[in-house]
């Protein structure tokens, strides 16, 4: 076989859609519903009313239905294909499109609970605030994020997108996912507005049969940013340079394996009973 | 007031015992509980024989009577004031007096439980080999180990004893506690022997009011070994020292409040059911 063929068969089996692909997604479900179990499992109450913000695809929604079967909950998403994945999946539960950067509550939730999705927002020293005035008194804001921008997963999306015949097309976006703030800066806005706060950091450790596991992990998520402007040609190309550079990055077993660190950021914060 | 009076009250009020503490080591309670409970929360099964392996004051011990109140539960520790501690408060159950880098089980656990405990133990690449084995077919091997000794805390500690008049007596204690392994390490240990293995690790971010209360939270810990062979001037001069430098290594705010990170490594690991 030749080069030429072995690229044209790699171009064939790699799956180049940049659609939200909900058998990748779950192909590493036990590991992505880990942080939201931990996270739930610091809800040290029963609130009646609660709000999943940025339910992607109905996974966390789920979890808060089986632990608090009597609350009233609503799910507030973006508009994508994960929420729609969530409306298939839970067809009895509440959803709501909207911006979730903009999403105000009607009447005050007892629980916030927002699982790895207040990093893809700008402005947390308005926000995470603002989200704390929402809630009821004695309620609580719950939240997960990946903190992963300084990853080599993440650093090397942005290095490459920085450094191709795509610079100009890939550069702004580099830029679209905010910079999550230290621990320090959520103890700055929340000690002020919370009874009790609580605040730590988790890096799972992910054994991977191999960096073409890192790929798929993202392609479902962080790398469609950066694929979605690209033709055919191009994303072959990005995600050819980005599986060597992963396997330069990742300090790879002889068998190919490796241990994918994903550190994540929480915040568990209670509001005073008033 | 003159220099000299001030620093024999300073000397008067502090607690220079190196005695375990127990009003000490329960001023951090809730903190310090927290690592059990998060370890407690990843036990996927109900076991029958639980062997607590390090249970200090009983916290950990009293938490797995809570979970599985139908449990055998045998708690065992080296001789000191902390198992006292957990005979007093805990009567009703079974302790066993032991060198825990020892210890073998007479019948083999459904789950060994070390929270806080093998951190001081050395040569882990044959002792948690070995506690898999020691466990019964289908149990758990649930460990949680502080991995701090490179936070300025624990640095400076060191940095101290090998530096001031006690250099020859505290040096080789410096070296007392062992460093534990890397998350690959355990990987490599324990993947052939482990049907399931997840390893994760957590910073805890404790909001102390100032570097004081980092001296307590160690005093009745990790601070005894090297005030152990002082004098009383010489723990004086020890822990005021210790207190200058800590308020140097942390971003230490205007009311001396600070922001105390406790790295800690989780290991969950699972044995086939043979």
């Amino acid at each position: 076989m030749t080069d030429a063929q072995r690229a044209a068969d790699k171009r064939a089996s790699v799956k180049l859609t940049t659609e939200w692909d909900a058998e990748l997604y779950f192909k590493f479900g036990a590991a992505r519903a880990r942080p939201a179990l931990d996270l739930l499992s610091r809800v040290d109450f029963t609130p009646k009313r609660i709000v999943d913000l940025g339910c992607g695809p109905g996974v966390s929604t789920q979890m808060l239905r089986q632990r608090f079967p009597e609350a009233d909950i609503l799910a507030v998403a973006n508009s994508d294909e994960m929420l729609a994945e969530a409306r298939r999946v839970l067809p009895d539960m509440r959803f709501e499109e909207t911006d979730i950067a903009e999403w105000r509550p009607q009447e005050p939730p007892d629980l916030i609970f927002a699982n790895s999705s207040l990093q893809w927002l700008t402005t947390h020293e308005t926000l995470f605030p603002r989200l704390m005035s929402d809630l009821a008194e004695g309620g609580a804001l719950a939240v997960q994020m990946a903190d992963n921008l300084h990853e080599p997963s993440h650093a090397l999306m942005r290095m490459i997108a920085a450094d191709g015949p795509w610079r100009d097309r890939l550069k702004p976006i580099a830029k679209t996912r905010a910079v999550i703030g230290a621990h320090s800066d959520y103890f700055a806005w929340l000690t002020p507005l919370a009874e009790r706060l609580d605040i730590w950091e988790t890096t799972y450790v992910h054994p991977l049969s191999g960096v073409d596991e890192v790929v798929e992990w993202f392609r479902s998520g962080s790398l469609r940013a950066f694929l979605d402007p690209l033709d055919r040609d191009e994303r072959v190309q990005f995600l050819e340079r980005y599986e060597r550079d992963l396997a330069d990055a990742y300090d790879v077993a002889p068998d190919g394996g490796l241990l994918f660190l994903y550190p994540r950021l929480f915040l568990y914060a209670r509001k005073g009973a008033g």
